[in-house]
Order: C-alpha cells, then sequence, then structure tokens
C-alpha cells in the first residue's frame, strides 16, 4: 500500500463501512467515517453465517467464487480484528447442518447437494438418523440433511463492536452524523455535505451506506448505486440452561420456506429470517414472528419454551442481479461499496480489501478490475 | 360512610388497592398506599374485559353473581372515576362476541349457552355466516358463535392512570416503596415496614398486593392468604388504517384453545392469555406468542399483516377455590383484598365498595358478611 489514499470520508458505519475504514486507515489514509448510528442497522439484525456452500445458488457461480474468497480471507480477518481491538468476534467454526422437514425439502437439498459436488464444494448427505446424532433435540420429522463443515458463523454485533474499537485505535475519525448529499463539484465528488449543513471535503468518497446508498442527493440519477430495502425479520430467543442447544447452526427447508437457527455462546438462539420486498418498513410483523417460530419449532421443537428475547428488522440492500456494488462509482473521487444483499458480514473482508487496494491505487492505476461486482455495470446516462 | 375509617394503610397499587384506596378516601379515611410501581402488575397486562356472562362456568354460580354484581356497578364507577380524574377509562359498550372454531369448539359454545339460559343471561346463538355479517374479516372456517351483548370492556391502563390521579386528588399518599412485612402487636396488626426498613403504623392495614400478598412477612402463616402467581402472557398488535378492526371483542374457541382478541380505540388489538402454572416466571417465551398468534389468525387472519407491538407477561393472583378474598384477614386491623385471579379488573368496582364499607363499619359492626369470598375461608390455626 502506499501513500496515495490520502484523505478519505466513508459513508456509513455498518460492516462494510466500518471494515473498509479501518483497512484504508492501516493502508495510510486520514478516514473520517460518518454515520449517526454505527453498527445498528443491518449488521446488528444479521444473524453471522459465513455460508458460502449451503447458499450456493444456480446461475450465481460468480458470486460464489468472491464469497469463497471472502470466506478464505476470514479467518485471519478475524483474529487481526481481535487482536488490534482487543474484543472478541464470536467466530466460530463448528459448521452447518442444512436439513429437510417434508419429502420435497429433502429433495431440495439432494438437489443442492449434486450441484456442490459439481462446484467440488465440501458437503455430504446425512440420513434423518444422522441428521438426529449430531442434533438430539431436531424433531424426528425431519426428512435428511446436508454436514457443511465449512460452513462458519461471527456474532456480527461483536464484529460491529470491534471494528468501531479498531477504527477508533487506527485514528479513524467517527462523526455520528448523517449524511445529506456528495459534494460535486465539474464531475467529481469532493466531499459530503451533512444533515445539520456542515460541509465535509475530501479527494475520495467511499459510499458504503447500505440500502440508503441510493438515496444521497447529489449523485447523478444515472450513477446512483440501484440499491432497495429487503426487510428481513429476525428473532432472538434465549435458552436456559435446562434446555438442549444445537452444537452448530442448524438451517432448515420447512415445507418450502427457509429458516435458520444460529446458536451464540451464552444460549442465545438467532432464528430467521423473512425476505420481504415492502420498502423500509421497519415494523415487526405478528406475520413474521408467527412464521420465523412456526418453522423453527417443526425442526427444534423445544425452542417453543424458550424466552422470546428480542425481534428486529433490518434491511439488506438489494441490488438488481444480488451482486455487490464494490468499485469505482462512476465519478472522479467516488467509489462505491453497498449492494451485499443476504452476503453483507461474509463479504466484509474481501470488499474492505477492494476498497482499500482500489483508493491505494489512486482510483484505477494499476487496480485489478472486478466486473461482476463493478457498480459502473448498473450506470446510464440521463437520457438514455 | 362514617368517620370510623381513620387511618387506613393499603398494601398495593394495582386495580384493586387503587379503587379500594380511593373509595376508602372517600370515606372520609386518610389513606396512605404503598406500591413501588402502582399500575404496572397484572392490571398492565389485562386485557379489561368485563365479560360475566361469557365467562360463566359450571359449580361457579356464586361467582357469576359477584361478577354481574360488579359488572351493574362497572358504568357508574367508570363515569365517577372520570369525572373525578379528568381522565378517559375507555369503557365501551360494543359488546364481544364468542366464536367456535372447530365442530367440538362450535358444541362447547352451544353447551355454554345452555348454562347461560338457565341462568338467564343474555346471549344469542350465530350462524358461521351470521358472525361474519357483524366481523367480516373472521375466518370463513369458524362453525358459529354466541352474541353477548352485554359483556363489555375497560382499557385497564387507562383504569390504572385514572384511578391513581383520582387518589391523588382526593389525597391518597402513595409510597412508591415496597412493604417487606407487616408489624403485628398482641394479635393486631398495626402497621408496616417497608424494604427500607422504614415503619408506618396505621388501625387498618388493607393487603391488596396480588399473587404477592401471601408473601409478605409477619402476618401468621395460617392466615396468610394462599394465592399464587397464574402466568398470563399477552401481546399488542397493531392495527394500520388499511387492516380491518373487529368492531368488538372477540372470543375465541380453537381446537380447544382460548384466545381473544379485544380491540381499543386507536388501532390496538389485545391478544391473550395464557394461564401457566409456572411460578413468577415472568419470562416471555416462544411458546407462548406462537400459541397466541396461531390461535389468533385462525379466527381473524389479518392479524398476520400486524405490527406486533407487545408481549408481556402478568400474574394472576390464583385462589384454591378461583373465587377472590375479599373482607376481615382473621386479625384485627387486618384486611384483604387478593385472590381475584382472571376477574381483577371486572370485580375493582364491588371490591373496593366492600373494603371500604367494612373499614368504615369498624372492621365487622354491622357489616354484612358475604361467606363466598371471605378471606377466613382459608383460616387455620398453627398445628393443624
Amino acid at each position: 500500500m502506499t501513500g496515495k489514499a490520502g484523505d478519505v470520508i466513508v459513508v456509513g458505519g455498518g460492516i462494510i463501512g466500518l471494515a473498509s475504514a479501518w483497512r484504508l486507515s492501516l493502508a495510510g489514509a486520514r478516514v473520517t467515517l460518518f454515520d449517526p448510528a454505527p453498527g445498528s442497522g443491518a449488521t446488528r439484525a444479521a444473524a453471522g453465517m459465513l455460508a458460502p456452500v449451503t447458499e450456493a445458488h444456480y446461475g450465481e457461480e460468480e458470486l460464489l467464487r468472491l464469497n469463497l474468497e471472502s470466506m478464505a480471507a476470514w479467518p485471519a480477518f478475524a483474529s487481526e480484528l481481535e487482536q488490534q481491538s482487543g474484543l472478541e468476534v464470536g467466530y466460530d467454526r463448528s459448521g452447518t447442518l442444512a436439513v429437510g422437514y417434508d419429502p420435497s425439502d429433502k429433495a431440495a437439498l439432494d438437489e443442492l447437494w449434486r450441484f456442490q459436488q459439481k462446484l467440488g464444494l465440501e458437503s455430504s448427505p446425512l440420513s434423518a438418523s444422522a441428521c438426529r446424532s449430531l442434533e438430539p433435540a431436531l424433531s424426528p420429522s425431519i426428512r435428511g440433511g446436508l454436514d457443511v463443515p465449512t460452513d462458519h458463523q461471527v456474532d456480527p454485533r461483536q464484529v460491529g463492536a470491534a471494528l468501531l474499537e479498531a477504527c477508533q485505535r487506527a485514528r479513524v475519525s467517527i462523526r455520528h452524523e448523517r449524511v445529506e448529499s456528495l459534494l460535486v463539484e465539474r464531475a467529481r465528488v469532493t466531499g459530503l455535505r451533512t444533515g445539520e449543513a456542515r460541509e465535509e471535503r475530501a479527494p475520495t468518497v467511499v459510499l458504503a451506506a447500505g440500502w440508503r446508498s441510493g438515496e444521497i442527493a447529489g449523485i447523478p440519477p444515472g450513477l446512483r448505486p440501484p440499491v432497495r430495502p429487503v426487510k428481513g425479520q429476525v428473532i432472538r430467543l434465549r435458552l436456559d440452561e435446562r434446555l438442549p442447544r444445537p452444537a452448530r447452526t442448524i438451517r432448515a427447508l420447512v415445507r418450502g420456506s427457509f429458516v435458520y437457527l444460529v446458536p451464540r455462546r451464552g444460549g442465545e438462539l438467532v432464528c430467521g429470517a423473512t425476505s420481504e420486498e415492502m420498502g423500509a418498513d421497519s415494523r415487526v410483523t405478528a406475520g413474521a414472528v408467527y412464521q420465523l417460530l412456526r418453522d423453527a419449532q417443526s425442526v427444534y421443537p423445544s425452542i417453543l419454551e424458550a424466552e422470546l428475547a428480542e425481534a428486529i428488522t433490518g434491511f439488506r440492500p438489494g441490488s438488481p442481479d444480488n451482486a455487490p456494488l464494490v468499485g469505482p462509482g462512476g465519478m472522479a473521487g467516488l467509489v462505491i461499496a453497498t449492494g451485499h444483499f443476504r452476503h453483507g458480514i461474509l463479504l466484509a473482508p474481501v470488499t474492505a480489501r477492494i476498497v482499500a487496494e482500489l483508493v491505494s491505487s489512486g482510483l484505477g492505476e494499476g487496480w485489478e478490475r472486478r466486473p461482476a461486482i463493478d457498480p459502473r455495470r448498473f450506470s446510464r446516462r440521463a437520457g438514455r
């Protein structure tokens, strides 16, 4: 890394903005990060599954490669972050068990397994009784599953807190202010204006404001990242010592619906998530909580005895092709890092590295372009 | 009422303690009420149904008479309370519709109707389509119901706030302190000791501390009211203007389980309640929320679109025979008013009147004994 990084503003203090700010700062940049409440958005709601293998989808092989690249970076990222912050991030290698509830859920998992095999991913089919040997409290109704030992998890709230601490130790200036608009002068981004009408200038601005990235004023409409809020509702259960706890993440298909149970040390069980195209409606709904509990108790009945400790809504930043937007923003001075959809936690290490490399290269020189995630794939001129 | 009331201490600031304190004060007593958080217990969790007719049970005919007596007192009690406090209490005369979900739920309602007829209570059987004419958003699955126009509701939180205000205007002294024990001297209750070890003396103490009434030290074990906490979990939904709202309270039997939906002005819908013999475990559980949502959506599907605004636990003060304990406590200076189980809101007016009359009579002289609710029916001497 070179001194080319200079002064950088990061807009957004979710895991992507914080990780980018931290990496930029380590690369020699003087970084100022703006967020009214760092770590409080999608990062706070996320379950923290690092699950490229169980989340492999047909037609998204390129995204899978990026996911695997970031997965490979996670262990070193986590240990460096813990070392530099002095805080734990809950990196947990106990693996993932995917289970199917009825015959067609099981058939869908079999199909996923064949796809995983074709791609050379580590995954083993398990009978129902083998699943219940691994997790004795699973319902006898399940039809079988897949053992995916390489899909891990972190605790996103711990990661967020550790990144904030690491940023502060690396002298990132954290400003608890809302960004109203970017300043654009002669087709170049030169800074921003806050909600309190204060201006802050820097030669480089990284836009990492999650689903709100498309709402920041100042960027010409054709260059605004086309991200939308995809509502996810998540509940947190608290298991007391009398209740069985999953030893690993359980992902279940239940009558065609997907539900996960992510156990944390200390007895918390994160159960999610809905995926709703409802705009930025942050209400927790009766229907979402009902559906999550119904599906979760179908595969893991004893959760009904647990305390319902929290119900929360987050908004994934969805993009038109489900791949993130990470790279040059189509204007001098602008870098974009958003659109991570379901994969913001998983993709944080690789995103932060790309952002730091791009800024350090002086936005382009000698920087290896990645077409699949280049934000400019959605750019359009006015009038087209 | 006479000046005999004198100085009175009331232990407990739920609806029973507050209503008693208010009535005692109006009867000329100087009242001091102790509660660390008035209105925060079962009163806060309660739905506020005034439903003696739909809650009529075989074998509880005497309790039914008491319920009807208090029901008859409610309209005047509510209007006097509103007048004296300047606050609304949400008295709502829109009535109650009981519905049955499956054939055996319907059969149970038919049986209830025959019992109501025998007792001369106002209740009319309705076909499924007649139910849905009254409440168009009911599920087409329901099998029929009963129209009970005389079962009403109040908002217990509003009642609690109004009673607190009325008490203050009537110069009741409200002390936000926990009561540790009653003071007993020569077989006579003479006051109390607070958690901060302060003493307060009065010739009459009214014990109205809900399920905790049996835990207050100082009373000889054989005279302690045998009340226990019966856990109830309740959720509150918020219906926005796009969603249908019930025009009246709906009480449903769903596959043998009972669930109610109580609409409030402003779009709140109170949905409850579990009945659990779990001791004083105040956790909201996944199973309770799941069961309430499952049963409620079976009869009123659109609630799944509502916001889940609150989940709360309360403890009904249960007695061995389900009837309250209201009357002399078996020791000079002691009056008991607890054990109201499911009927604390309904029975507040009659309880407060009995307490005020008893204290004004000098604890007994010329006071008409009510054997069915006399606390002394459970008294036993040490060693028996």
